[in-house]
C-alpha cells in the first residue's frame, strides 16, 4: 500500500488569503449595498506596459512562422534574456553575477517553494517573523520541520526571528545558529527594509557559520532608498553564502504573466560540491524553462521605453503607499513601511487582535486588509494594507479608516 | 554549516542529451561540408497553429487594458480551461473528471518530477525499462531509491520492469509489489502503446495490491489505433488508483509555450487523506498558476478551427514516423511503435551496442538519433528515431540508413 508524505499533514488548515476571501463572501452576501474596498491581496492591478504588450506580440507573431517557431527553451534560460539580466540588474549595480548563474523561471514562488529541494532535510531554517508562509511551509512539506505548535502558533524546529517596531523590522542575529536563512527586502508582509550595511552584517554572519541566506527581492523595484541595496550581490562575500530570487510580478506586472529567475554563485559551495550545480539538475531534471513569449517580454522590461512605463506603474503604487502610510499617521495610528514597499504594516489600535481589527475595519470601514497574525506570531497586533487598489479606491478607503 | 541534499549525488553525470549534442558538435565541427539531419531530440519543429496564434494575440491584448487585464491566476487555473477539458478529454471519452480534480501547470515535465513529492519516501517505485529519465531521476533526487548500480546500470531499490520485443512491450507485472507505478503511453521511447485491455489490468492490479498508477499520457493526441485508450479514466476503477498527466506540447506544439495538467481525482484516497487535497496544497504553496495567456491558448487547442489544424499537424509527424517505419522494415531492420506515437524504436543490426550504432550512423549516414541504452539497461541494442522532422529530411535521412 502507499504512503503520502506525511509532512504535508503537520500544514496549518486553511491557507490566510481563503479565509479573508470567505469572510468577505459573507459580509457582502449579507450586505448587497456596500461598497467593499479590497487593500488585501498583494496583485497588481495595472494592465502590462504598452512596450512589453508590444514584445509578446511580436513573440506570440515568432511563434506562427516556421523558420522564427521555437520549441524547447534552454534549460536555464534564454541567452538573451540571461545577458540582459546580468548586465542590468548586475553588473550596472557593481555585482559581477555571470549569466551561468541566473536561472530563468515562471516566477519567484516557484522559486521560493522550490530552492529548498537541493539541501539536505537536516538544516536548521531560519525565517522572519512575520514572515511570507511560502518559507515555512515548504519546509514543512519537505520534512525540515517538527510539526506545528498550536500554543505559540509556529513549526517546531524553526528558528523564528521576531521583526518589530522595537528592531526597526531588523532580524536579530539568532541565538541558535541556522543553516537557512530566508531575507526578504524590501520585506513582505511588512513593507519595511534593511539597508546596505545591516544586510552586509548577514552576510559577514553566513559566511561566517557557513548558513546559507534565500534572498527574496521580489519587491527590489519599489526600492526608493539610496542605502537599501538592489541586489545581495552588493554586500561583499554574498557570491559565497547567498541565494538571489527576482521576479517580474511586481515589478513589470507578471503575476499572471509568470517569470523570474534566481541566482546561485558558482562560488557557492558545500565542501566540493557547488549548489550552482545542484540547482541546474534540479531545472533540468522537474521544469523545462520558461515560455520563449514571456522570456522576450522579460527582456523587454531593460528597453528605455518599457522602462519609463514601469517607473510610472511603480510611481502610482508608491503614491497609493504614501497615501496609506500618511493618512494612518494622521489619524494618529502607529504604521510602518510604504517607502521601498507596495505594502504599509500598521499597528492595530488598544491591542486589539488582528483578526478582531479586520472584522472592524470590514464591516465598519468596507474596507478589506490581511490580519498579521496570518504571517506569524509577532504579526499578531499588526495589518497589512497594499497600494495596488486604484488611488480613488485607496484615498476612500484611507478616509474611512481614518473615521473610525 | 548547511548540509546539501546528498540524494542529488546518486545522479548520474551527464544527460543523455547532452552527450548527444556534444558528439554531434564535435562531428560537425572536424566534418564542416556534411549535411547532419537530426532526428534525435523529441521537440517538435512545425509552428503554432494559426487558431492558437489568435488566441495568444487576443490574450495579450487584454492584458494590456485596465478592465481586461489578469493578475494571478487561481492555483488550479481558470475555469474557462479547466471546464473545457473536463468536457473534450474527459466527459466525452465516458470519463467522469471533475473539473476539481484538474490541475492546470506549465507541462507534464514539471508535474512528472513533482508529483512523487506528495508521497512518502518509503514508497517502492516500479518503472519500465527503457523509461523516461525523469520518472526515475525525481525519484533519486528525493531519496526514494538507493544508489546506482553501474554495472546493472539500475539505480538499487527501484523496481524495472523490461520492456522488450518479448513482451510486445508491455510491461509485466513485476513480482516484487510496488507502491508508485510510472506508465507512459503512447511511450517514450518505444513509440508503443498499452491497449485498453492490457491497461485495465494494471488498473485491476493497482486496486488490489494499494499501489498508485501515475499515468503519463503525454503523446495521447498520437494515438491512431482504436483499442488504445485515450485516457486511464476509461478503465474501470481508474479514479481508486491512478493520476493522469497530461501536455499541449506534442499535441498543439507547445514545447516552448509550456501548458499541461495533472488530474488527481479525489477518490484517490490513503486511509482519510485524499491525494487531491495533497496536490492542491502543493500547487498553493510552491506555483503560482500557468499563465493567462497560455490558458486561453490551452482554450483555443479545442475549438473545431484548432482540432483541424492541429490534426493535419500530428498527421504530418506521423507520416514521418511511419515513413521511418516502413523505410526500416525495408530495409530488413527491427523496428517498433511509430504507428500512434512519433518515435520508432529500432533493433540496432548484428548486436551492435545502441552508442556503436549511433556513431555508425552519425558518421556514415549523418543522420543523428537516440541511443536506446540512455533509457535504461533494456534500451541497449536499441534506438530511438523522431517524426519532427521535416518531411524531405525524414525520407532522405531513411534513404541513408538503407542504404549503409
Amino acid at each position: 500500500m502507499f504512503k503520502i508524505n506525511e509532512n504535508y499533514l503537520k500544514l496549518q488548515g486553511s491557507y490566510l488569503f481563503s479565509t479573508v476571501a470567505q469572510k468577505v463572501a459573507a459580509y457582502k452576501a449579507e450586505n448587497p449595498g456596500r461598497e467593499v474596498i479590497s487593500l488585501g491581496i498583494g496583485d497588481v492591478t495595472q494592465p502590462l506596459a504598452p512596450a512589453i504588450i508590444d514584445s509578446l506580440h511580436k513573440a506570440v507573431s515568432e511563434m506562427g512562422v516556421k523558420e522564427t517557431f521555437r520549441g524547447y527553451s534552454p534549460d536555464l534560460g534564454y541567452e538573451f534574456l540571461r545577458s540582459t539580466i546580468a548586465q542590468h540588474d548586475f553588473k550596472e549595480r557593481g555585482a559581477d553575477i555571470d549569466i551561468d548563474e541566473i536561472f530563468i523561471s515562471d516566477g519567484a514562488k516557484s522559486d521560493s517553494g522550490n530552492i529548498q529541494e537541493i539541501f539536505g532535510t537536516d538544516n536548521k531554517v531560519a525565517v522572519c517573523d512575520p514572515v511570507y508562509p511560502v518559507y515555512v511551509d515548504s519546509n514543512v512539506m519537505a520534512g525540515r520541520t517538527g510539526t506545528f505548535n498550536k500554543e505559540r502558533g509556529i513549526f517546531n524546529g524553526v528558528i523564528y526571528m521576531p521583526c518589530t517596531p522595537e528592531n526597526n523590522f531588523v532580524p536579530d542575529i539568532p541565538e541558535e545558529t541556522p543553516d537557512l536563512i530566508y531575507i526578504c527586502n524590501p520585506n513582505n508582509p511588512t513593507g519595511t527594509t534593511i539597508n546596505k550595511e545591516q544586510l552586509q552584517k548577514w552576510v559577514d554572519y553566513a559566511n561566517k557559520v557557513g548558513a546559507v541566506i534565500i534572498y527574496d527581492a521580489a519587491y527590489e523595484a519599489f526600492i526608493t532608498e539610496d542605502d537599501v541595496p538592489h541586489t545581495i550581490y552588493e554586500c561583499e562575500g554574498a557570491k559565497t553564502c547567498a541565494i538571489e530570487l527576482k521576479s517580474y510580478s511586481k515589478k513589470a506586472g507578471f503575476t499572471g504573466t509568470r517569470l523570474g529567475y534566481s541566482v546561485v554563485p558558482k562560488d557557492l559551495k558545500c565542501g566540493d560540491v557547488s549548489l550552482n550545480t545542484l540547482w541546474a539538475r534540479r531545472h533540468g531534471t522537474k521544469f523545462n524553462g520558461a515560455p520563449y513569449i514571456q522570456q522576450r517580454a522579460g527582456e523587454a522590461v531593460y528597453t528605455p521605453e518599457a522602462e519609463a512605463q514601469i517607473k510610472e506603474q511603480i510611481g502610482y503604487y508608491l503614491r497609493n503607499a504614501k497615501t496609506i502610510l500618511d493618512g494612518l499617521h494622521a489619524a494618529g495610528y502607529k504604521a510602518y513601511g510604504g517607502i521601498s514597499s507596495p505594502y504599509v504594516w500598521l499597528q492595530t489600535p488598544d491591542h486589539m487582535t488582528s483578526w478582531d481589527f479586520f472584522d472592524l475595519l470590514l464591516t465598519r470601514a468596507n474596507v478589506v486588509g490581511t490580519p498579521g497574525s496570518g504571517f506569524g506570531p509577532h504579526g499578531e497586533g499588526f495589518f497589512r494594507l497594499t497600494a495596488f487598489g486604484t488611488y480613488e479606491n485607496t484615498v476612500e478607503a484611507v478616509k474611512r479608516i481614518a473615521s473610525l
